[in-house]
Parts: C-alpha cells; structure tokens; sequence
C-alpha cells in the first residue's frame, strides 16, 4: 500500500478575510499555517499570498519569497506554488513568483472556466475590508482563464525550471486538455493531477464525480503513468477525503478549499484539517508520507535545486 | 415510445471554406440545405451565418434574417438561432440577431471552455482564404466566453421573447451550471439540453461520457424535466447519434458537426447525414417527428410568434 | 474500424412455441431459418435444438447434429453450440452435444443465477402444448447452475477440442469470474465476451448497465485482450444493438432474444432483424463481417476442424 | 447529516476456524463479542451460529436462540438473524431460526450466485478440524441458492412477522430482482439494502462498483424508497467502508467479512474494527447511531416484539 501523501493548501483565494477569523493572511501566518500543517502530518504544501494589509489575493513575488523562506526554515516539505491566482491578475503576473522563485511544485489549471464565488457574498454581513463584497459578486462575470497556449506556456518554462506541474481538474473535458498536452509534448508523463471538485463553474464533489474522473484519467492517461490528489471544496471537503484515500488517493485540505472543520463549525487552522485526515489514515492503516516521501513518490527536484536560499528566511 | 426530433445544424462556425467544398456560405446556400435537410427528415433546423464574400463566421443580423426567411418559406421548420457565435464576436454581437427576430429557439452555451480548432489548422493545405489558417490557429489562446453573468443575460432576454433556451452542454460542470441557474430561478424547467460532445476544451464523443451526462442530468435536473439531444463532433457523430437514439434521445446531424458522412467520404450536404439517422430511427421502429410534433416536444411558441415574416422572404 | 460480426440466435431455450408462430422448432426448421439470417448478413450461427413434436427444448445430440449439418451444408457460417440448454438438462446433458460435434464455437455461461421467465406465462392464453405454461412457471424456482467446477471443466475440454468458448455474461460479477479463470490459467486470453442483458435475474438491458460492463472488462480483462458481443432480450434488442454498435461492439440477434421486430410485430424470422443491423451498419458505414472474416476476427480453428462432415448432411 | 449505523457481523458462515484465533465459535463467545462490538459502537448485530465442537457453521435454532439470548441480556441492540446459512444447509433450514424467533432484522439474500471460498483453503496450513479444507474447497461446485421462490416466500414469513428484511445484495442484477419483488407486492418500500461486495461470484469490492451499485439502486429503487449498508470482503474492508461514509451510507464491519484489523494483522475482535469505523466517522463529524436511533432510522418494530425473552437467557 503506497504512503499517504496529505497537501496543506492553506489560504487561497477564494476565501475573504471576513468568512473566518483563522484564514491567514501575512507571510508570517500563512507560513506559520503551513508550517503547523506539516507538523500534523501534511508532507506538501500549497502557497498562495495575500496582501498583509488588506487580505486581497497578491500576486507579489515578494510576498510569495517571504512565504517560501519561513516555511523551508522550519521544515521540509517540497512547496507548490499557485498560478492559478484570482480574478484580479494577469496570467503572466500568476506565473512570476513560480518564475522567479522555481518552486518544486506549481499548480497547473488544466482549462477555462467559470469559477463562480458570488453567491458566498451573501454570507457576509459585515465585511471587514470594503473589496471582499465586490471581489466575491464580480465573480459572477469571471472566467478563470488557462488557454491551451497558457498551458503550453507555463508547463514550458515550469519543465525548465523543473517545476513539476500539479495538473488541476475541475472538470471531466479537463483531461481530455492533458492527454492532448502529452500527445503533443508539452507534458511529459508521469504527470500528477489533482481533481478539484465543487466549485460553481466545475463539477460538483460527489464520490460519483470522482471514481467518473478517476476511471476517466485511468483510460485517458493510463494507469500507471499518473499519481493523484483530491481537494474538494466547501462541506464536502472530510467525507470525499475518506474516499480518496479508500480508492488509493492522495488528499489535500486546508482552509483554501474549506473553512470548517466540522458542519457550523470553523477550523481554527488548516492543521486541524490535517489532524482528521491523519485519523483517517490511521483507521485505515495507511501509512502517512513525510515530505522526503512525498518527493520521491511525485518525483520531485528536492529541496536544494529551488530558486531561493532558506538561510536568508526573515525572522518572524 | 416518443417521436426522434432531428436538427440540422448545416453550417456553425467551426469549419473554414477550405475544409468542405460542400460547406454552405451564402444566406442562399445556408437556406438551401436546410431545407433539403427538413425534406430529409429533420424537424428542427440550427442557424449560423457567414460572410457570403470570404464564409468567415459573422453576426450581422441582416445575414440572420435573411437565412430565416428563406427557411420559413420553403418549410416549416422551427429554427434555432445560434448565441455562441465564432472567436471574433463579442457576447453582445452574440446575442443581437436572437433578440432581434425572436426566434422559436436560440442557443445558450451553458459555461466558459477552452474551443480548441487549432489542430484543424494543419489540415488544410492551400486555403481558399487568408482568415482561415490565422482562424484556426488563433483558437489555442481562445477561450468561449459564457459566464454566470452572461447566462443569466442572455436566458432573460430568451424569456422576455418567449424563446426556448438549448442549453448547450459541453463538459460535466456545465449540469452545475443549470442547475444553479434553475435553482436561482434564471431557467424555469422543463429545460432543452443539448450535449455537444468531442470539442477539444471540452468531453470528447465517448458512450461513456454520454452515458454518465445523462445519468448526471437526470440525478441534478430531474428525470422528467428536460428534454435532450445529441450532438458530437467529428468521426464520433454518426456512431453517437445511434447510441442517443437506443437511449431515447433527439440527435443533431450537419455539417457544423462534422464534414464527412463515412471515413474519408466528404457528406455532401447535411441532409445525407439527416438520411443516415433516418435509416437508424427505421431500423429501430423509432418514429421520425415533423416540425410540429417537435414543436410540441419541446414546448415552442410556434412559428407565428417569431420576429420576421415570412411573406417578406427576399427571392433566392 | 473493426469489421461488425454478427450472430444470429434463433430460437434459444427462452421463448415456448404459443409465443410466436415463427419461432423455429424442428432441425429443418431452425437450419433453414438459419440459413437465412446468414443470406441476410449474419456471419455466425448460435445454435440450440428443440424437441420436434412439441417444441421443448432438447439436449439430443442427434438434434444438434442433424441442425449443424443442414446449416454446413449451405452456408460456411461458424457455428455455436450452447452448452447452457434448458431448466429440464443436467450439466452433463448440456455439455454433451458441444462433446461430440466439436463446434467452432460454443457458449460458455460464466456464473449462476436466478434465470426467471416466469412473467412470461401470463402472456400465452392458449398454449399449444401442455408444457409450456409449467415450464415457464416453474423458473420463479430455477437457478441457472453454472459453478466453478463447471466452468473450468466446461473449459477444459472446449481446450482440447478447439472450441473457442464464448462467455456469457449476464451479470457484473461475472467478469470476475472470467478473471479469475484467465488468472488460473482455465482460460486463455485473447477472450470472447457477449453481454447478454434483459434477463431477470441478470442486468438490464440499459446502455448504462452495457457501458459499465464494458469498461469494467477493459479494466479488468486488459483492453487489448478480448472481443465482445452484446445480446440484448426483447424490446431493447435492436435499440441496444445500436448502441453497441455505435461503441465498436458486435452484434447477437435472433427469435432467441426477443420475438419482435417492432412494438407489437412478430418478427417473421431472426433474418428480419439481421437486416435491420445490417441498415443500421450500413448507415454508420460500418463494413459487415463475412463467415470467413469473422473466423479471423475471433480466432477460429476453421470449420474444417468440426466434428461432424457436412457431406453426410440429411436431406430436408 | 443522518446518524450512521453500524452493523457488527461477528463470525457469519465464511471463514473457518484455523484462519484466526479469534474467530468466535461458541454461543458464548458469538454473544461475548457482539457485545463487545456494541460496547464499542455499532448499534446493530448480525448473528450467526457455529457448532461449538467444530466451528461449522449450523443451523440449529437452539444455538441461536441462546445467542440472541445472550446479547439481548446485555445489549439493547436490535439483531439481524441470517438467513443465508451455508453450503450444506438447505433453504428451509436457513429459514427456520428466523420463524422460531422474529427478530427485528433478518438477511435476504436477494439472488443466486456461485459464492465461491475455494482459494480459501490454500490459506490454512495445519488445520484444526478436518472438515474444515474439504468445506472451502467444496465451495468450487457450490451455487448459493435464493430463487425468486425462496425470495418470494422468505419475504412473505418476515412480513407476518414484522422481521425486517436486510436485503442483500452481491452483484448488479439483484437490484433488478428486488424491483422486481416490489414491483409485484413482495416487498414494500422502504426497503434496507446491504451491499456485499468482494465476494468471488459477486462484484469485488471496488469504489467504483458501490457508486455504480448505490447510482443504479437510486435509479430502480427511487432515492428516497431505501436505506442502506455496506459490507465488504477481506483487506478492502476498511477502505470502503470510509467510502461510505463518505456517501452517507451505513457500514457492516466484523471477522465474518474480514479478520483483519491491518495488513498482516490479525483483528483480535469485530470491536476493533468498529473501532476504527467509530474512529472515522469522528474524523468526519458523522454521528454514530445508538441502538435505538437505529431502530428509528430502519423502521424495525422493537425489541419487545421478539420471539425470545431476554429473562431467560441463559446464564454464561
């Protein structure tokens, strides 16, 4: 039985400061989130930054730089840096931290679409900063853009930089995307994908979507030549991880896909949602992979061979 | 067991002159094979225009209106109007020949996606034309646009002229799509589903995929309340359409969908593709609809409540 | 594409003789129908005898014998005998005939289930022979009795007489079975599959329950490591069959597996509904297997390797 | 989210005594873990008799009444009482504890199968008792019996008896066979399904195969006309019962599914295994149902309404 290998994702940028007080924010929270994360057993770790004053998603390689120090200075778990970024930023200000920084993993959107949050606007009764109401509802009128010459693109300088790209599907034609990347060249198998389910615009998380798009990604890519993950968003988050690892998975949790830990319960940090991924595991006696583990099983560059020195990590 | 509701859809924007001879470009040419296909046995005829000088996909209404008038005077037919227009147009320009003449159906491309034809590119050898290849090869970075905004826009306007919405559904995450918009009261069900299957950005032409589409229809939207149709591009389509067929599905044929009516055999109008499936309802026993019994399965306004008249019909 | 085989089963063990006036019953009977379905495109031949007086179905191999010979004798179809037989044979009676006459092919039923025709007694208000009704009537308390031991014996002397075992599946779980025989080493891919659906007991007859088996034969049998068929009973038959088709299967048809042509219409021979596969193939442009091609396809010893000669064949 | 239950199956008819120490065989032991098992979480028992000289499964009513005795004085949990006997048992015999003593709950086994132990007996290598090989490998020739009947007439004596029937369910084509039963008055909804998977000559236990199980159950069924449960067989045990979960399903643990707590780990309980059930519905925030809550949830008519007194069990 092959070792567990749990992802921390622990801001985001789907969420609002005001939808949780524990969503991190600074550099040194969300490092500090992260780091906590690993510490409960998460052996991967997802970044994305926000502005420290505000909580705005940021595409500041700065700010993603302090992020990756503090973390490698306590830990090491290889980093993934987002491209992903949100509706603010240009698709080349989302690839400029990976550029710059050559991160040992970085997300990869497999394919346009709708990534709709407005109707979480509603749930916000006093918003703590003026641009979280306007950010969530002019969603309404978003795509998240990932043309197949930014696939081509960014997998082209992630393969230079030996950034292994951790291929994102949020729906079923998704696969067919990267199975045209690979016929094509541009990725080269094994690749690692990470089915992202319910988001509005994606497919719904349901235990039928996934084993659908497993069983998809099995004849599509072929079985042995693909490891996976699942992040799931929203309340569905726990029940689709216990299928995930029932079916051999992979799993992420973290406050950017779920705020709660349990129904009208929030998390106080993604660590606690590593904690019952870790019971899981445990229940089903199956060995939970440390970071060193992790690199091996996805195949990554390690630690060394990435764009930035962990000596020179700020204090906190 | 209910009568088999054939569209024709003889032109779309996806092809260039130089792939087809038998491509129709003129409003006359559009016209004629529509209504050769209607002679064939389709009930129900979808409508692009194109540039009658260069056959470049186009959106002016005049070209619209001239393409409907002549159907209607020769058949029949309800006509769906396209609202996903070619890479080139804005959503505005999308929409205007349907609010305009009102027609009994109109497209509504349910959600954003890669629309990939750059493979197409390569095809073609000595291109009549120099928008072509450029055309084809600028879809790589092309996403088609249809956010939450735009549906709810456009399926407004359909309503307020009492013109049936065909949901266009390209990908799985497409169901959430409608079913958001249902659920928020945007549709008002009994809904038209159209699976368009094998675009690249989108679910290729499998029986699988379009097995777990229904199957994912009828658990989101309700058994009873949608109707629903086939289209699939390329090689797929006529192997598709005998697959919804055993189903209980409509089907849609025309050279939109794909030029060809067996392996290396140029179809030379869509009306022999109309043909084909007409031979398979036979062998099936499965009753071929008219144009007003499709009228009736699908709950249209008729053709007296459309925006144009027929009288006015220009000569050919 | 793949040349389509198609089967012609025509007049099984299922259906009594009140059911349909033309369901063949006599040796000269069933060969000629036979001979027929093959003149009208059928490339293979699946075989079962019934008592001449009444119409029962009979286990004699002199039956069985003087069927196979009469259809050799005018057209080079590759011949299947089933060793499933009926409620009233032992293993060994079924086995029998497939013993002594050596065919190309014989069936070979992968499991055991509940094989109930009971419903259809309703259905005959005036049986011509007193069996009928107790017969039918009496399968709400029959079992289908197919073990491991008789598959593996079943198996072990189709080995020794080259005759290539078409396995039957009616069911999910009987994949595994069949993987279970390749991982023993009773059975030896490649492997010939037919799904036969409609039966209570077993699956329904639903394009879902025809694309699950299919795909979890791809996983679990290898993709590359067998060939199918599809049988579906009564009114899915031919609609069904479309399906298949459209999924690169091939076909079984014939008044074994539904007395109907169209709602309503005795079909007047299995041939009826060889010519509506072979429409519905001609227009999907799918080329119709000969006898001779068909024995390639399936890996057939050759029908000069039988059991019986076809000089000898009894005059009608 | 509704309360989960969970069914302790604490030796059942499967496995034989040299293939764990801690498979329970006396009525004392049988009740002494059920209870156990209940101590720990599960809220249901599902009961089996063993000869307590041998460890054959039996079906001596004497046997199980002290069984349900024992439990019943010291547990409120409402007990499910088999029907399915084993292989030498015949069908009145089955039947006849769950006639004597109208439990809440007994098994229906919903069609006939090859139920297949066979590569069982390679595993033992000294064995403790000498019917022991002979039993397992005997199971290569065996077909469970349960024909439309057996089903019809088990259904009718638990009806008289308000038992509730556990319908359970090893492969695909039995959902049509309880479609079928309710369909024609045998059972009224709300039925209580079991899946039981991993059985050979029934489906393996595969996420895949429970979505596909539980989507076509909600197809044939309607959604909201069944409870249900999972059971699954050997190492996947845990792993799918975290599926599940995951689905809001109910979950059957204990040694007659599998005597396993880890790889290569020996369960010294069916309470460990509940254990870890408890442990991951903790995980998922699901909570357990008591034995009264289950009782809700199911529709089962009290424990006062059986045919034992718990006064008079007997003394351990």
């Amino acid at each position: 039985m092959s070792k567990l290998v749990i992802t921390a994702a622990v801001t985001g940028s789907v969420h609002t400061p005001s939808l949780s007080p524990y969503l991190p924010v600074t550099p040194a929270e969300i490092a500090a989130d992260a780091v906590k994360a690993v510490r409960a057993g998460a052996a991967l770790v997802h970044v994305h930054a926000r502005d420290p004053q505000t909580g705005k998603p940021s595409a500041d390689p700065k700010l993603y730089e302090e992020i990756v120090r503090r973390i490698s200075a306590e830990t090491d778990a290889p980093i993934c840096i987002t491209t992903g970024g949100s509706k603010e930023m240009t698709v080349a200000e989302r690839a400029r931290s990976v550029m710059l920084l050559k991160p040992e993993l970085a997300s990869l959107n497999t394919g346009s679409m709708n990534f709709a949050l407005h109707p979480l606007a509603a749930k916000i009764k006093e918003p703590k900063f003026d641009w979280e109401i306007p950010f969530l509802e002019a969603t309404e009128d978003w795509i998240f853009p990932n043309t197949f010459k930014t696939l081509r693109e960014f997998a082209t300088f992630m393969a230079e930089a030996r950034t292994k790209p951790e291929l994102e599907v949020y729906d079923a034609g998704m696969l067919g995307n990267i199975q045209f990347l690979i016929g094509t060249g541009v990725l080269t198998p094994p690749v690692h994908v990470q089915f992202v389910l319910g988001i509005l615009g994606g497919m719904p998380a349901t235990v039928g979507n996934l084993v659908f798009l497993y069983e998809s990604a099995c004849r599509m890519l072929g079985e042995k030549t693909f490891t996976w993950s699942l992040s799931a968003a929203g309340r569905a988050q726990l029940p689709m991880m216990a299928t995930a690892m029932g079916m051999g998975g992979n799993v992420r949790v973290g406050l950017e896909d779920n705020l709660y830990l349990a129904p009208k319960q929030l998390a106080k940090s993604s660590a606690e949602q590593v904690e019952r991924v870790v019971a899981i595991a445990q229940a089903l006696s199956i060995p939970v992979a440390t970071p060193a583990e992790a690199r091996q099983i996805l195949g990554l560059k390690g630690a060394d061979a990435v764009g930035w020195t962990t000596a020179a990590a700020p204090t906190a």
